[in-house]
């Protein structure tokens, strides 16, 4: 078998399953007991989260466990405050963010007891602003909130001149994920921060206190570049433990301290009373052996993986390459237009290699990529791509005969359809 | 180490970790993959639910997996509607259901794009129902939509009197735990859900639709009792695999046809969009066998925590058993008035005895007990009251010789404060 899908999924890698096996049955104790081996195990979560919140230039106390990259995503959204643009320095006060209503804000009043409600049409404008090539766990989440999409050019990156255009006073929140989880594009975020950072002094000029943040999924970045959220300017981070070779059912949330979050669950008051539930230990002590082979592996995984792609390209052949810049080098998008890229990935399934039309969740539900779409490809040319994600359990030897395999699946295929005609 | 905290956490069995390992490296893929592998995970995965649902007399498209108990039960909480009394049939038509906005509720207009909101002063009014007992995750969720608690009796009951009277018209959700989980108490469900039924009745024939759903967290239960929905008579129920020798980090709320809820994250659309994000696989096989585990250990394990119950009960001396009826067989509530049981811990702790004062997560907050202040102990009642709560990690000879260890540290303590006097 020759698995090319690591951007949907990544085999928990053995030094992570090591780590994590102690946990469930020996140091299984609740975090919150009182005795010495509960506190040990305490101990180990907080040292754990401590290795993942430094791997991005963070403490331990900046980052919010949760239980995968889509519900960080949803957490991130909480950071919006709404309210209308204001002088005087009451929104600097620590008002609590609003509930979406899934098409519009209601705002509570400061004071807790008071039963009323108010609707803030202005909030509406372009409060939200996130890129249109998003997974669909922003993308739901944004449109709920009335998010308004940003355009991304030709080759999947950020239209600049797009995002510029659509920051008003209203704006609070920008979602721009650091790498696309279809085509491996990277976003340049420190421009994008450097451009919010600007917007703000402005801001700050004219007396608008409203918040403008950067939030940033980077669930498929970690194990490819070396993130630093200062160096980014993201003032929300998402990271994914089950794309980098840790266990699934385990995420984080970067949070700046201009970030004020709303817990999405309430309960015994976990993880600084934003993520209530008892910790899920094993699940996180793995995910900080993860983040740290990552890191270690970086740059001889960036080369291995260019040496890859290199020779892919070179070896097959009648295919168009979709990401040609700016991508991470583990991801290929080889669109061969005219043939069905779903009846390729069973013909390739037969051959033993495994390949993928997108994400996985969209592509159970038989959507069209809206990411092929929006980088202006047609209908023919989305249903011809196939996506290729490298990942850890590659070999060159696999490499060479991958291609072989496509090579020959896609000229009997194109054969195929000469004779039909 | 004899550890007599089960209720707060519980190792994961032999059988339901060697059930799990494969889904972390081997079988790895993403449920929601195209190919024949990831089809079999899925597979997998939809088996293992119908097992959780099955032992609950359910099916596995009656249940949604969750992070865990926590979660389960605020999302249990999103089934309610809110609006005002009618008697035409639209509230019979699927609306969705507000979200609360922490003190108020928002209703949402049936026309999606429609960017207004309601408030509704009267669904305030007794909307949601809860007792006072209930786990923190039940009672924040519950307290942030302006529930109202309903009070237990001197023995940890239900006041059924008590909860007749705080039904009202308005009433949408009723949360009453099956077990609670800091004294054991088994609450009379399938007579509550009998004056549900019989309400119910009577609000149709006055024209009333509003719903009336009887939501029960479970967690605590599912090793000792037998759990059927239908009788029981639940609409809602949460199930907790942390708590039975499965996985942290896994939960499941089981939904009834009567019910419809609104998701707490949106994305993929994963558990029927409910709950997206990818699917924490291997915490759902070690869950589905944890259950299975449960049930059939069931009987076997009640005659023995019977039997422990009563060598405690005997051999222990100088105590009040706080949960005298009406209580899992595992649990027991040892009062030891005057003295201090945060002191008592640390003390047969050194003895390498481990018990607990209550709910690990209230515990770790220093709050005192509601739950044993809503049974009507003094406050030097509650001080001096310690959790014994009985496991599979426990044997005869353990029981004989805590009961020694205990014994010997309450009478030194005993003998400590009389020369301090």
């Amino acid at each position: 078998m020759i698995y090319l899908d690591h951007a949907s999924s990544t085999p928990v890698s053995e030094k992570v399953l090591k780590a994590m096996l102690p946990y469930f049955s020996e140091e299984f104790f609740n975090p919150s007991s009182a005795y010495l081996p509960a506190k040990k195990v305490l101990a180990d979560y907080e040292e754990a989260k401590g290795k993942i919140a430094h791997s991005i230039g963070a403490k331990a106390s900046d980052i919010v466990i949760t239980a995968g990259a889509t519900e960080a995503n949803n957490l991130a959204f909480t950071s919006i405050q709404g309210g209308s643009i204001t002088n005087d320095s009451s929104t600097l006060e620590p008002t609590r963010p609003p509930v979406f209503t899934g098409d519009s804000f209601c705002r509570r009043r400061l004071d807790d007891g008071e039963h009323a409600l108010e609707l803030d049409e202005s909030s509406v404008s372009n409060t939200v602003l996130y890129l249109e090539t998003e997974h669909d766990s922003v993308r739901a989440i944004a449109k709920r909130l009335g998010g308004t999409p940003i355009k991304v050019l030709k080759n999947g990156m950020i239209d600049l001149k797009d995002l510029k255009s659509k920051i008003t006073n209203e704006t609070e929140l920008i979602s721009v994920s650091l790498v696309n989880n279809e085509i491996g594009v990277i976003q340049p975020l420190a421009e994008i921060s450097t451009i919010i950072r600007e917007i703000k002094i402005e801001r700050l000029k004219r007396g608008i206190k409203r918040q403008l943040l950067l939030h940033s999924d980077a669930s498929q970045a970690l194990n490819l570049l070396d993130i630093n959220v200062s160096r980014l300017g993201v003032d929300l981070l998402t990271l994914n433990s089950a794309k980098i070779y840790g266990p699934k059912g385990v995420g984080a949330l970067y949070i700046s301290h201009d970030a004020r979050l709303k817990p999405l669950v309430l309960g015994g008051g976990q993880e600084k009373g934003l993520r209530s539930g008892t910790e899920n230990v094993p699940g996180v002590i793995g995910f900080s052996v993860a983040v740290e082979e990552a890191k270690k592996h970086l740059n001889g995984n960036r080369k291995k993986y260019a040496k890859f792609k290199k020779i892919l390209l070179d070896e097959l052949q009648g295919y168009k390459l979709v990401n040609r810049k700016n991508s991470l080098d583990n991801f290929l998008v080889l669109c061969y237009d005219g043939l069905d890229a779903e009846r390729l990935i069973f013909l390739l399934e037969e051959r033993g290699v495994y390949v993928s039309t997108g994400a996985a969740c969209a592509a159970s539900k038989g959507v069209r990529s809206h990411v092929l779409k929006a980088i202006g490809l047609s209908d023919s040319e989305i249903a011809g791509s196939l996506r290729v994600t490298l990942g850890e359990t590659n070999t060159e030897e696999q490499i060479h005969e991958v291609t072989k395999i496509i090579n020959e699946v896609i000229s009997e295929e194109r054969g195929r359809l000469l004779r039909a005609v």
